[in-house]
């Protein structure tokens, strides 16, 4: 018995006195809104009576206005759940969760289930059960879903730290870990089962201890089909989602098997609009399609919101407002088999978004555990600020590297290499060879093909490792970009269009412990430390996050001359060897399909 | 850690090699059929591969046929996930779990969630732990969902033993016990809490319990409305389900509260029809709409199925059968969270019904564990027969009861008497005052008004109280019934139309340990001993205690002129104090809505 079930025991009980009593009344009634009914797909006139942190009833709630109960009028506005993002991660917003919620609760989020395996490869089990701490001080629902496998690709990159079967009960036990995380290590299960049946055996262990216990566990099949995808379902117990499915007949095929699919819409990677169709345009059930946002950067929460901008932007795409609402309310509340939230109802967390207008989801108020959140965009309540424990920054255990470190070299005077071809907006790559000159040993960027250096410097302290290949689609003119956030084992990545500003930049990345850096002819052109675990800062607000990105992704456009957009999330990627085709870590170019590591240079 | 975990775990494993090494293959494969994909709601042609007790995949499975692979053609057929009935009684079929299962296996049902407080009202922890301990040796999948209060209403019955929270611990950690079963002392939520708060004190403790060991909780809120059925919820801890309800009004509310809905649809109270309106008629999502039996006789198992023909009458009322398949599997599954079945999909286990006519739902054949378990309507497995202990028979523990013991007494020549008002096939009854002649003291029972004594004798040797009232509508003309089985406490109800034959029956039925008699003249016309606890015979196939309840049945409307349909399970839903209006216990006529004990002639 935990606390927690005694509380609602006890607050329980009080409810049914309000409701049975003729003398007792709700503290709070939002009067004759539109309810959005997410059970029954309906919207209609009603009431919704609260006390304390719960929901007493929805309907005509005028017995229970006393005195002293404070009456809201949502006439003319639509009441609904709050919203739940079942997969995101602080990390890539680079905020802590305090901060994130200051953007997100006022957009209607009220649940997030965070998947803390940025910070896991960084500073393993400690580094995890430091975010859960600061997780548990906020008043929004946190609940995290831990991975089982760290790194993704044992044998073919570094990790800070390992994580295994072995952890699982040090990590799952804690009752603000939902579950098993995405369980991506096994996304290639074709591969992995190939090359190295033994983590297999240590997923199956694990996925079996979390189930015994209660526990969930994600999937990720992206391009998954038939067996494999059966392979990977199993793998994960029998019940799991996935969120990188991308193509309307990935979708149905998921759908088919039984699994939730995760549609992500996130700030780099959106693929809602694809995968709706097979509701829209097939006919589909959708009561396993749940609205994720995986990454978002604090730019978009500021501009177009959260959750709400996602479901917004189904609406937009044909999908029935309550039907869209579904998707980010009691389809994943079922998922995860949370049964407080996800439908305004009685006994039900008094967590509440109050809409102005449904099409556009403009949010009006938010009300969390009972209590007005959040109104006309802003927080309304003191989240206070966190300091994370110096035991989470120091994460970059390296000294600087040198020039010659970085270098690819080739013998004559072209050389036919490998390169990694980047695709706006998804963490697929493509695959390509390319001829580049070669000068006094070392292979040239060519600005002109489009292809420069792409290098992964191993940074904690384990094995010094330098990692070698070619990038094609960044489309940058001069200088290069470092930074400590590059998935998922979050070695430094660097790119650039000459080798003596990628040592600059990774040295200055050293240098900050951790963050991102742009130089130019030796020269800082911008950075931003992220001191905790090389991925976050616990220094700047969401609001000053957001600016400093902006400013830096405008400086790499106007000084760097980089066409890509969002370019610092996009460099972040292209070592997230868990995703076809080719990829980059501490170890080299790395086919992912074939699970083998790729000299840059074909020999 | 439980030893079901494991095994999974290693059964899983085995399934991940038969996918991904092409040197192994699937036991089973049903091909060409159309497959009912209960998530997508779809119906689509795919192969169905079966290893071990699990589903491998459905889809294209041509790759998992080897040599030693039986292929099963179901090209024209339909092959659905095996039905889940999540709400019903064995004590209804007056049979044992196994002659049920034998019964109800060949129709496609798989899953059965059972509730044992009849047999828990007789003989408490011990009885239900005897019929759990007989449903583990039996291939289907059965759970149960115990009593958290027995008896329903204290104070105003007398059960064999009485069940509280503090019985929660010892029952609910069996791992085939689901939860805590329809908290149906709390239906009537507005009389308990203003007479007995104490019972919700004990339920919100029991309730919180089970939350906190994973558990759940189901309702029954017939009738309930507002902000009683708001606090039924709560007092059930915010996710319940509700069985009994019967109007289409009703339905809506409750779905829109968030209740799951089971729609009753059994041998007596049928409420499908009704309730099936809010989604025929109101277009509502059907997602939390659940198709149960409650109550069946073997008489319906084998004349029409069990699960199969309530999907087919609910196709019948104009549902399109894939949304009807969904009521009676994946709704359920998800409103218990059992995710290995529901579905057919990779890692479910492979319990399956190949269907031969779609809207009339035949069953062809039945899959359980991934074998062959009946076919045409026979089972093809050996269930063997289960004989309960002595510890669960010799329940009915009173000496025989004289004439002088049942007689209503009253002075003058005429009583104005309250009389229960039978509702054919519903538990709820009417309440009716009438005028009835009084002989030596005794009132007399009335044929041409159709009023008879209806009393009810304490049997579990605990008070020997004797309630008395009458009963409108039974339409008997001669002789006496009285039963061991009478809801929910299950002392010896009796009626008839001369109180000689009453004390007969009555002591007919104490000496048979329990069971149905029916006299007349003195003599007995028809009997049916029923010794495990009064209520199942071990002794009896479903197909004799069939034959036998159709011949006393009929023997019932040639011998006895009774005119009511189902008289035995009617006559036994007469003491069911939780649902109105007036009700008999062995504390005598009972007002449900006030609580109160009422004299059976009016002073």
């Amino acid at each position: 018995m935990k606390a927690e079930n005694i509380k609602k025991a006890v607050q329980y009980r009080k409810l049914i006195d309000v409701l049975l009593d003729s003398n007792q009344y709700a503290d709070i009634v939002l009067k004759d809104g539109y309810v959005i009914n997410t059970v029954t797909r309906e919207i209609y006139e009603a009431d919704v009576a609260i006390k304390g942190e719960y929901i007493l009833m929805v309907g005509d709630a005028s017995a229970l206005i006393g005195s002293r109960t404070k009456v809201e009028n949502v006439r003319g506005k639509f009441v609904s759940p709050g919203f739940i993002d079942s997969h995101m991660h602080f990390e890539s917003a680079m905020l802590t969760c305090t901060e994130f919620s200051r953007l997100s609760i006022p957009t209607g989020t009220t649940t997030i289930v965070a998947d803390p395996h940025e910070i896991g490869n960084v500073l393993g089990v400690h580094g995890m059960q430091e975010m859960i701490k600061e997780a548990k001080t906020l008043p929004n629902q946190i609940f995290f879903t831990v991975p089982c496998a760290v790194p993704d690709a044992p044998g073919l990159e570094t990790a800070g730290f390992d994580v295994n079967s072995s952890h699982m009960e040090e990590l799952l036990n804690d009752p603000y870990v939902q579950g098993i995380g995405e369980i991506q290590s096994f996304s290639n299960i074709g591969p992995v089962y190939e090359n190295a049946p033994e983590l297999i055996d240590d997923l199956v262990a694990a996925v079996s201890y979390a189930e015994s216990i209660g526990k969930t566990v994600e999937g990720n099949a992206p391009a998954l089909f038939g067996k494999e995808l059966a392979a990977h379902i199993i793998s994960g117990g029998g019940h799991v989602s996935c969120h990188e499915t991308t193509t309307k007949e990935e979708m149905m095929e998921k759908l088919r098997y039984g699994v939730s699919v995760f549609m992500r819409e996130g700030s780099s990677q959106r693929n809602m609009a694809e995968c709706i169709r097979a509701i829209t345009e097939e006919g589909m059930d959708s009561r396993r399609a749940i609205l994720v946002s995986d990454d978002m950067v604090p730019e978009d929460l500021l501009k177009d919101g959260h959750m709400n901008d996602i479901i917004r932007r189904t609406i937009a795409q044909g999908v029935d407002p309550v039907e869209a609402i579904q998707m980010g309310t009691i389809n994943p509340a079922t998922h995860f088999g949370f049964k407080d939230v996800g439908i305004l109802a009685p006994g039900k967390r008094a967590n509440i978004a109050v809409i102005s207008n449904l099409n556009e989801m403009t949010i009006d108020q938010v009300y969390l555990n009972g209590s007005l959140a959040a109104e006309s965009g802003k927080l309304t309540i003191d989240l206070g600020s966190y300091t994370y424990p110096e035991s989470v920054k120091k994460s970059v255990k390296r000294g600087p590297v040198k020039v010659e470190d970085l270098h690819i070299t080739a013998n004559g005077s072209r050389a036919r290499v490998r390169s990694i071809v980047a695709i706006p907006f998804q963490n697929l790559t493509g695959a390509q060879e390319f001829n580049l000159n070669v000068s006094g040993g070392v292979v040239q960027p060519c600005l002109q093909q489009d292809v420069l250096p792409l290098i992964v410097v191993e940074r904690h302290g384990r094995t010094g490792n330098i990692g070698k290949a070619f990038l094609n689609g960044f489309k940058m003119q001069s200088g290069a970009i470092a930074e400590s956030v590059a998935h998922d084992t979050h070695n430094i990545i660097v790119t650039g269009t000459n080798y003596e500003d990628m040592v600059t930049a990774v040295n200055r990345v050293i240098s900050m412990d951790g963050g991102i850096a742009m130089i130019k002819d030796g020269k800082v052109v911008g950075d931003l430390p992220l001191r905790v675990g090389g991925l976050i800062t616990d220094e700047m607000s969401g609001q000053e996050v957001s600016e400093k990105i902006a400013e830096l992704t405008q400086l790499a456009e106007s000084e760097l001359g980089c066409g890509i957009p969002v370019p610092f999330m996009h460099l972040s990627f292209w070592s997230l060897v868990t995703s076809p085709e080719w990829k980059i870590t501490d170890m080299g170019l790395i086919d992912v399909d074939k699970f083998e590591v790729l000299s840059p240079v074909v020999e």
